[in-house]
């Protein structure tokens, strides 16, 4: 019923039906398919036993280049493999060959003289992201997926990877928006509101805190307004900051771009950003308070309060994801609320705090 | 001196050197190469023509299996293709044959008889992301890509479409964050300066018209000062709604998700998700605000201002990035500073504008 490279398609549709549905289906395949497809649902699907698929070519060694054309030609369906695998009869992986290298080769070459015994496997439990990783990293077409024995149980082809970049991709992008990986343009009115509506509570929260900071400082503010016309540009320019570094920072470790050697060197120089940035952002900020009020005083603590909040939403951007990674959590998923409540608290706390501070100056 | 597969990587590469370095590196190539890498330098980088190589395997229609496995064997390098291409001797692209096709076919199998005629080309001046789309869909390994009058001038091959898709994705993330594409975590302190103070500029300039509503309002917060603790609740709720929503718009469009078909029953339920979420995190923010100030209008006004700025912040992080499309701009790269505008200005103009209207009722 199903061409056998759809398989591990097949898996994942079944793993989404109620058990009445899925014994339906897999009432309706035949019995090779059933017991393919059986064996791919005890699987993770996230893992590479869960992409692959168990349908691939074992070659014997002994044989030659025009033994295995003939073998091609006579034991052939629509999907024959780039890659053609050389196991024992245990099914461990001895080697691998390509077509490229079978077809560039004279018809009476030893398969064993042209076989790549080193062959690079993903393990049947390894993350698809990482599986996905090593597919970039090598630019392959398909890689083998063995078990805990080293015995080759099936293969993983660059367009199931495809596939996982976007859907990993959408996942990050969606978390750092605040939506569930799963949500999508053509999502149920029920399901997209159950995507965002815990994310906004869970925001809500971080904003009450931020407001108990901004009430502890209400008489001062009562007695210099302006405080409050200047307050949210400051915490918002915190928040653009933190952004900015969280962003790169999560993206980096995705892309395994930040490691253990440069993590130093790249946290230096978030700070040296957030500095300089700090202090033009800062500048601009405290001549534009100045205009607006006439008080070098009041001028000098939105300046001040700009430079120290744009500091720390750097350094926030990023220990905030970097800590994540450490405890196994999503850095994409939990930093953005993170960060800007460090931003909003802080931003608050600053400027509030310095302008009670020179509140005589200023009032 | 390289190998051909790398034509178009060195091309990228030479686009980056100054003219004098450009011309040492292309001296020390072989003239072969040289021709190649000059022919690629005149393409456009993120085009098809600019990501091909120039190098692939033509073949004739009135061959066997076994003339041409034979020609493979006598006429191959390191890199032997995936897929043959049949051209007539003006270079018109008649029929494509994959290797699988080759191996599995009889060796008197006439060539004529099993090339697919009806071949998926790109032309040269399509974009990359394009590219990369078509390859997404239909899962290829290779696409052949044609000039204006149909010739075939070059392949593109699925790995420099991976590295394609993580670059796109990057943009659009970087973008989304407020960053350059092209920072990384390894950039240069200046270079990651460079990525980001414009945007931040950009981003004051929008802070300061939403700081501009607030001292509109200056003497009615004077009068209510609480009005300057909640008011930040509401405008950054308003931003977490609107970047949800925008988030999801944005990713629906790269992914092509987001269609003429479906674009309006998509606004609507963004508008409905807008209300809803509205209604539940109105109420709670009223329930809140009664709790802190123990006045039933001042609670029913935060409550409003908080429905009607997140059902504003929906209907922004739809419109915006779609209108951002129409007008081609990366609708990534400018929605997010639209849309905390629109939750910004209109935030604090409903609240503090409502408190205003009922100030004998609240001060």
């Amino acid at each position: 019923m199903f061409g056998n490279d759809y398989n591990d398609e097949i898996t994942d549709l079944i793993g989404e039906l109620d058990e009445a549905e899925s014994a339906e289906v897999l009432r309706k395949m035949n019995k090779e398919d059933q017991e393919n497809v059986r064996r791919l649902m005890e699987y993770d699907p996230e893992t590479a036993a869960g992409i692959m698929s168990t349908e691939f070519i074992a070659i014997h060694s002994h044989n030659t280049v025009m033994d295995t054309l003939k073998f091609l030609q006579s034991h052939t369906d629509d999907d024959t493999d780039y890659y053609l695998y050389v196991t024992d009869p245990q099914g461990y992986l001895k080697g691998v060959i390509s077509l490229r290298h079978i077809v560039s080769s004279t018809f009476d070459t030893p398969i064993m003289d042209i076989i790549n015994p080193d062959v690079i496997t993903v393990h049947q439990d390894d993350d698809q992201e990482a599986v996905a990783h090593q597919f970039e990293k090598y630019g392959f077409i398909m890689m083998p997926v063995v078990d805990d024995e080293n015995r080759m149980i099936g293969v993983i082809s660059f367009d199931d990877i495809m596939e996982i970049i976007q859907e990993e991709n959408t996942e990050d992008i969606h978390h750092l928006g605040g939506l569930n990986k799963e949500e999508r343009v053509d999502s149920t009115f029920k399901e997209s509101v159950n995507s965002r509506l815990p994310w906004l509570i869970v925001n809500l929260g971080t904003a009450i805190l931020a407001a108990f900071v901004v009430s502890q400082f209400e008489s001062t503010i009562s007695k210099v307004v302006t405080l409050a016309a200047i307050m949210p540009i400051i915490t918002g320019m915190g928040g653009n900051a933190g952004t900015q570094s969280m962003t790169l920072i999560v993206r980096g470790i995705s892309l395994e771009e930040l490691t253990g050697e440069n993590a130093w060197s790249v946290f230096r120089k978030e700070v040296s950003v957030g500095m300089v940035d700090g202090i033009v952002v800062g500048m601009i900020m405290g001549l534009l308070a100045f205009v607006f009020e006439g008080n070098v005083v009041f001028a000098a603590i939105a300046g001040i309060a700009m430079f120290l909040n744009m500091l720390m939403a750097n350094t926030a951007g990023f220990v905030i994801p970097v800590i994540l990674k450490k405890l196994h959590i999503d850095p994409a998923l939990a930093s953005t609320v993170f960060v800007t409540t460090v931003t909003d608290v802080l931003g608050f706390f600053f400027f509030l705090g310095l302008a009670t501070v020179v509140l005589p100056y200023i009032a």
